[in-house]
């Protein structure tokens, strides 16, 4: 691969938290300095980085001289404003491309591009005003989740709608903005998939894990999950089905519900996902070093699992119990360094090995 | 453990090459800042440390600085001049302490330190002249390695002697430096021991690798070794009664002779060291995290072994084989981000997993 980034080549990442600190960490392994554009103050990431930039998206200087500054961009989110990347986007390289941030940046987008593939979604609706709201939950049916078609995670931007009359409210709590209508999926459990794609076309899939959420964030995610050998190929299929309808370059990770009648794709996320972090301990190469590879035009690494792992996120005071983690034996605590603890702010996570894989 | 260094604290650490910034990384994991304080321009160190200080040992305004902006003081490397050392210690807490530093600094007091704790060592005699270094052949026989007293490291400031003839030859090439002479061992193999002791005084070893060296530098390490379990309890244990008589805080790395007499001490490190990279790919607290857990006042981590490993230097123009090296299963790369490819400079390792242990 001729286009191998070489050691000492500058890898630029937009958003500067927890994500983009662990890919910071793994570029170093493979030789490569990172360069952190972040509007916010004290990023996780600048602890780990060889350079940074504040500055607001909306800084065409900044991001200018940031793209004059770094090899090739990558990101740790979804929302970059597209301004942005029309700016940098002729300067650089952008991996993962603009047309995964196209799709993942709108939930009609993204849920009109998996049916288009054949995948299965939860049923849908666009809602912009009072009238496309009953259309939809006509169309749709209750009970649904009305959600922002954009800038949504972690459970923000929704509103659970258990009968037609919730929908005045439910509306409310959009404050305007383009909705989609989500109908609920009756599902057994949640998996996801951390797949990765490289500049070649090679196409690797971690094992999927299964999720439990709590308050609507990540909580604990556990590998191997429950799913049966078919269900377990058929999620990986779609999700190189995925990748290559998109041209990926990097990793990716995809929501799954598990149903009687298959695998429902929730969601996607053109980015190193919290579902993922157990391959931190539980393969020899990880999703960051995997994401870093991918978007360093490198062959992609070995993502096979050697250990059973349950993955958990320290959320908010959680981080008194690190004093009692640390003392545990077959755990990895990964900390993020934020200073301040807040309620539902992830500050951490650990990967307990259960049991090495004979 | 009431004096655990808190999330968002800062490790300042003396050296900032590739121990180093394995070491900020492993701080990073558990959400601690590092601040590099190093003479060298670029360091690679540098690119993924919070803070870096360029500077002179000798410069006291600086290392005062230095001080100021961390919680605890570590180092890579064991020959930090004694004026510095004397600066920084009544500032901040420095670990490992002074007295491993002094031993270590000095291979005769190095030697004398370890057969008074009744462990074994080379025939050895301190040589300052002819005079001196003509009673050492006397009493240590040829063949013998002069080598200096200070400052030594991967084969540097070493003469050998094949007869007694050499000895002119030999005494030049140390310039003037206080010597000393060691007598050949007949050893069957080199294994090190990485060992680790915190503020408590828990003491946790890693399994013994065998070390094969080439010109002088480490080439490989493969863990299992070929230690019998004997053996092996033997090395543990004569580990342990070094820590303990240091009343050493850190990782410190033992080599060891085997020989059919049993094992002979060749040499202490009071640090991380290279024949322990094995563990980032065989453990899941590796040396480097169990280093900056020991400094920061944390419980020891786990370092039971997961996974049979061979660990190998990528020295000067082996980077060329990076991008073969990078196809290859079960390997993981560790890159220092060294601009410069030199004969004989440590560019990265790798870590081989030879198989899943059942």
């Amino acid at each position: 691969m001729s286009d191998m980034l070489k050691t000492g080549a500058t890898i630029g990442i937009l958003g500067g938290g927890q994500l983009g600190r662990m890919l910071s960490v793994a570029a170093s392994r493979l030789g490569f300095r990172t360069h952190i554009f972040e509007p916010g103050a004290h990023p996780p990431a600048a602890d780990v980085a060889h350079q940074v930039t504040t500055a607001p998206y909306e800084d065409a200087a900044a991001l200018g001289a940031f793209a004059a500054a770094v090899d090739v961009i990558t990101y740790e989110f979804e929302n970059i404003p597209t301004t942005a990347l029309d700016l940098l986007e002729p300067l650089r390289p952008i991996r993962p491309g603009r047309e995964a941030l196209r799709i993942s940046q709108d939930r009609i987008t993204e849920k009109d591009f998996l049916t288009g593939l054949g995948l299965k979604t939860a049923p849908y609706a666009a809602v912009d005003d009072a009238a496309s709201l009953e259309a939809a939950i006509a169309a749709v049916g209750v009970p649904a989740i009305l959600k922002t078609r954009r800038f949504g995670y972690d459970g923000k931007g929704q509103s659970r709608l258990m009968a037609a009359t919730d929908a005045p409210r439910a509306l409310a709590d959009m404050a305007g903005s383009p909705a989609i209508l989500e109908g609920f999926v009756d599902f057994q459990y949640e998996v996801s998939v951390i797949g990765a794609r490289n500049t070649r076309g090679d196409v690797a899939c971690y094992d999927p894990g299964e999720n439990v959420h709590r308050d609507g964030i990540l909580h604990r995610t556990t590998v191997p999950s429950r799913l049966s050998a078919a269900l377990r190929m058929d999620a990986v299929l779609l999700t190189a089905r995925i990748l290559n309808a998109l041209d990926y370059v990097g990793v990716m990770g995809v929501e799954l519900f598990v149903t009687p009648q298959g695998l429902i794709v929730n969601e996607i996320a053109p980015r190193v996902h919290n579902s993922g972090h157990w391959t931190q301990n539980g393969c020899t190469i990880d999703q960051f070093e995997q994401h870093i590879r991918a978007v360093a035009g490198w062959p992609l690494g070995d993502g096979s699992r050697h250990a059973d792992v349950v993955m958990e996120n320290l959320i908010g005071a959680d981080m008194d119990r690190v004093p009692d983690l640390a003392r545990e034996p077959a755990t990895a605590l990964h900390l993020y360094g934020k200073a301040e603890v807040k309620a539902g702010r992830k500050m951490g996570h650990i990967n307990r090995i259960v049991t090495p894989k004979g």
